[in-house]
């Protein structure tokens, strides 16, 4: 048997000092000047491998966005399966963040072709709108093979309010009736941390949530976006741990890989001082959980 | 300015003579046993390009399922992309279902990655759960473009009904909610049919709930996937459509495309076969709106 996921992921973070995860969103325009010199496909390329070589010594977890790479078409998602294998070669944990979410035969074909095997990801986000069947066929690739999932339940953006903030006849809102279905078919896999494979997505935006949550999905270790250049607080990200520190992923993107902006010396080094920042004010965040 | 897509759909319609979507979901193992003498790639590439031939005389849709094709890893989604612009070279409307969604930047570049252009698809499937923001990216390419797209409302899966189903204090299901939000943004551009260029998807297998969302979202084509091997009956798929006989596009994939299966003779005709039976199927349905 794999080892579970939960407790790889657990004890990564524990061996790099923090649970937090450096989010790869190449977009060509915002490269260093001397990328840009390259085709696009070729840049974003060179630039995910340098932000694997400057995170890989402080951060156990990176995030690369699919759709990032998509944009550039076949060559572009050539890239993100290449990215992926090279993060894993580094030892990093790599969430695969495509969102996918199908009806069950799909969901199937995206799990064997994004998660499943040794060129697929640690774990990947999906989509849980469709219910627990769009979800099974991910969680059983996962299952099989030490990998995890996180759905989203509650997303950063101001528009998911909308939608995920509305009350239930039965007093919960959508994103505690979407979080409860994941409990639910979470339950069938969990680690010796006591952590289920399947986390939830929780945004950092909004803290009464995060802790409503929170108190709601105790097997759920949140994967948390939104910290920083989304505007997600240390106040905010706090309400995703439970009082032993753990429980969440906490994520940064803009602000650690595009930390050279307006720097002068070599890029890397300001992502590496990005991700160490990032890393460093976890202690902080966690000494008032 | 573009034709509106909404315009465009309805006139193809009018002119193959049905509302009817040949959904292309490739899977090898299916496949005829000629194809099976290829590698996987190769061989789902020629059964789409066969699909398309055969269908491009009786329909006027056809719905690629991203998920087949990217379990192919990188090659796959090229051809994907192939598939696609050949498909649209016979003048078919290509309904991309790829079904993604994400906060607003990465939305944007999934739009630029599979829609925008020329070598995007017509229309795309979308996910409304992280709400209006993470759509709106998608919807200004198609509203600049003429291009099309459809949210996933209510799906055809026995799982969506444990979320999609659940009531709100206000009386609303979540697929009417989701739906609200989606006929509000839509209204931002409606064709001069009076159809949006935002549709949604409304799965065949639940017929009061689909009544109930054709009177509440009249400027919505609903996108009905689940008739046939899904268990879609005539009955379901009928609230899906005005009185007037327009407002839905049937989609139907393995009983069109898999129609070989157990005959003798070439693959092809049998698949033509069964978009014209897909087709013919329709009038039927109509008579009785």
């Amino acid at each position: 048997m794999p080892i579970h996921f939960a407790d790889r992921l657990l004890s990564a973070c524990a061996n790099k000092g923090a649970p937090v995860c450096v989010g790869l969103d190449p977009v060509y325009e915002k490269l260093p000047a001397e990328l840009k010199k390259l085709e696009p496909v070729e840049a974003i390329e060179r630039f995910s491998m340098g932000i694997l070589e400057a995170s890989a010594p402080h951060v156990p977890c990176v995030k690369p966005q699919a759709a990032c790479y998509e944009r550039h078409g076949a060559e572009g998602y050539a890239v993100y399966h290449r990215v992926t294998r090279a993060a894993k070669d580094m030892g990093l944990i790599v969430v695969g963040d495509a969102k996918r979410g199908d009806i069950g035969t799909s969901s199937a074909h995206y799990a064997a072709g994004l998660l499943a095997g040794p060129g697929g990801c640690d774990a990947l986000t999906v989509n849980g709108y469709l219910g627990a069947d769009g979800i099974e066929p991910f969680f059983e690739v996962a299952q099989k093979e030490g990998k995890g999932l996180f759905a989203l339940v509650r997303t950063s953006n101001p528009g998911g309010d909308a939608i995920q903030r509305l009350r239930l006849a039965d007093g919960r809102s959508i994103a505690e009736a979407v979080g409860d279905a994941v409990a639910e078919l979470g339950r069938k896999s969990v680690g010796n941390c006591g952590y289920s494979l399947l986390g939830a997505v929780v945004g950092a935006t909004k803290k009464e949530d995060a802790a409503a949550l929170r108190a709601r999905l105790p097997q759920q270790i949140f994967l948390v976006p939104g910290f920083g250049a989304q505007g997600g607080s240390a106040d905010d990200v706090r309400a995703c741990f439970k009082a032993d520190g753990t429980g969440a992923i906490i994520t940064a993107s803009r602000s650690v890989i595009f930390a050279f902006e307006g720097k002068t010396g070599d890029w890397k080094n300001h992502v590496a001082a990005g991700a160490k920042d990032l890393k460093l004010q976890i202690p902080e965040i966690l000494r008032h959980v």
